[in-house]
């Protein structure tokens, strides 16, 4: 089997953290297994760089903000090979412009279009094990990128991903300093349980909708290729979450798998806007124009060829968000503009829930007796999301843990089948 | 005018710096020159990385050393050009990998091959300045290594003997935190003169005596590509020291142009040798074969077919060296060998003097007078060196520069005629 191994920042702390990982790594490769390890900066590195562009001016060309930056990776690189061949295996670095993980030219926030994985096969044909700089790429010019915070997460299912062209049988492993993903926030609700399984789908609504664990990009990278994304603990030994396709089980047996929360986010409301889908459109072009990024959005019916509309953004967005919004009821004569920062989401979120009848009205019921107030609803196959009032958050993920019986919820696991 | 300025890592050693830095570059630009810079890494920054990898292993892989330490001139590149790009002017940092400095493959002690200049001169062309990071360099296979301590010298002049392809009037700056070449080391002789001019040849004598300005390598190389160096400090306005091929002024008026000293040599005698060249031969090779290398050697006059044979390492040899002249000389059945720990080298340099009768007899008569017992001497076309017990060589240096009246030297400058 082919393991893709990404350590985060914390895994490659320091001096003993790295020499643990590279422990790691051997016993992966003594089990009989190929490996590639994809690694971040030791946490704190990359801020430590940043702050140093910033003393020197305070708006630091990008391109040269990733050739700062990615030094980051590259020093874990070869520290980490060092590591391993001081354990009497055999390991190269790799920077970006060795395997070629070529991106678009977006400095900072870069998108990987191709990587040539020749080399990377040729060398694990060798019993090489390859240290790849993560969080990095080399644009067509051979320009240094990055490819954005969390961007090594999306780099280890790229490799991954190029490698299908050479094998079967692909894992990613994606170590971190949480031990997987829990049915809620374990801050908020204490007896959260973990989840030894969750599906693509499931994983990216709670990306989005909040969970920190893994970048959504990564994960959604993932569902494309259908690549096993198993995130664990670099500290512990204990099971991790396996990320995987949906199963035929997955869809019959579990109806709600998680609750997430956002509190970064922020409501518009225009009052008596013309029920003209020409109208509409136009604000939100002019929203999309200015960069920022709608999240939900409801419309009520139309009354006398009048409606509401409301839509949330998140909260850095607001303001700029808001003065458009309030151009626009000027231009088109409308009642009235609401904004409320004081907001936020909380999700329901599980793959069987489509076939489910009565997720929604059991989680507002739930919600209403707690005195909670549904403001806002958007529903899609997998997610019932609502907004309600910021304050109203943590109590809201506890009463609807609750309500669906999550920490009580049997949990499956098909790891074991997945890893021998 | 093109100008390649390489700042080492005191004059980069942190923000302040880097703003400097970029200070003078830019002036440099708006006097009307095309200016590439060549950077180390910030003060420290190598130390601090090569402590990380001795915290890991205590035989760290030497390619993965490579890839480990050069991201600190990587670190330089990206600042300086930041800083350069924030007062307005255009700016690329480059690495190895994006202007190929391509070396052979010995890791941490690389030689450069060739540099294709190409991209250099396009950029050069647009009015962008170059900020290459020195030091280091990618093999044909593209794996990062580093040139050695001091290497960014060398980098610099390499790249500018690769711009003359494209350019011609080109000269190579070398920042500093000493201002300029001496007649001899100023913690020795306090009144030493700072010289305005000296050949190549007399710069590699000095360098390679002790003097630690320049790296005898990147001398060597201006000299073979006849690119002029000037060496100057980058914390002052005050001129420095150009050094360029010989002028016939040079050899004309001045004899003597420096004192340079090393402690850090060892002396071994063997007595009683056959004098047969093969035998001799014999010795040497045993020595080169544990990779020493022997500075000095004299050989007396044959008596009765047998002679005695002295020579110098560097202290850290002598332990081997002198293990290896003791097996040579049990074989042999030689009489005696003598080891001494306890000396060092004193040198007299000038282009001039070959064709100036006396000066040997000058120095011999001057250590003499001051009680300086000559121990071993080595003359070449425009060196003289003896050596003279260890705590002998500070006296030595003050009395040689009295008597060759340095500080009274009349400084030639042409560094006007060449800079306009």
């Amino acid at each position: 089997m082919l393991i893709v191994q990404k350590y985060g920042g914390t895994s490659v702390g320091d001096i003993e953290r790295i020499k643990n990982v590279a422990k790691r790594i051997v016993e992966t490769k003594r089990a009989g297994n190929d490996v590639v390890a994809v690694v971040s900066a030791m946490a704190g590195e990359t801020d430590r760089l940043i702050n140093l562009a910033y003393k020197l001016t305070p708006d630091p060309d990008l391109r040269e903000l990733d050739v700062l930056i990615s030094t980051g990776e590259q020093v874990s690189t070869a520290l980490v090979a060092m590591a391993i061949i001081s354990l009497g295996y055999k390991a190269v670095s790799l920077q970006n412009h060795q395997i070629k993980i070529v991106t678009d030219s977006s400095f900072t926030k870069a998108r990987i279009r191709k990587i040539d994985a020749y080399k990377l096969n040729a060398l694990l044909d060798q019993g090489i094990i390859p240290v790849i700089a993560g969080f990095q790429g080399i644009d067509e010019e051979g320009n240094i990128t990055t490819l954005g915070r969390g961007g090594s997460d999306t780099t280890a299912v790229a490799i991954a991903a190029s490698l299908m062209d050479y094998r079967n049988d692909i894992i990613c492993e994606i170590y971190t300093d949480v031990d997987g993903v829990y049915t809620a926030d374990p801050n908020i609700v204490p007896d959260a349980k973990k989840l030894d399984e969750i599906s693509y789908e499931e994983m990216l609504e709670l990306a989005v909708s909040g969970a920190k664990v893994l970048q959504a990009r990564s994960v959604g990278l993932a569902m494309k290729y259908n690549i096993p994304l198993y995130v664990k603990s670099s500290f512990t030994d204990s099971e991790g979450t396996l990320i995987t396709k949906e199963t035929q089980k997955m869809i019959e047996e579990v109806v709600v798998r998680g609750i997430a929360s956002d509190k970064n986010q922020a409501k518009i409301t225009l009052l008596g806007i013309p029920d003209d889908p020409m109208v509409i459109i136009e604000l939100f072009k002019a929203i999309a124009d200015a960069n920022i990024v709608i999240d939900m959005i409801t419309q009520t019916s139309s009354v006398e060829g009048l409606t509401d509309i409301g839509f949330t953004v998140s909260k850095p967005d607001f303001k700029k968000a808001f003065e458009i919004s309030k151009d626009f009821a000027k231009k088109n004569g409308l009642r009235n503009v609401e904004g409320d920062l004081n907001v936020g989401k909380v999700s329901v979120i599980g793959i069987g829930m489509v076939s489910h009848a009565g997720i929604a009205s059991r989680m507002f019921t739930a919600l209403a007796r707690s005195g909670i107030k549904v403001q806002m609803i958007s529903t899609s196959e997998i997610k019932i999301s609502c907004i309600i009032k910021e304050s109203d958050v943590e109590k809201a993920v506890k009463v609807l843990h609750e309500e669906f019986k999550l920490s009580e919820t049997e949990q499956r696991s098909q790891r074991s089948k997945i890893k021998n």
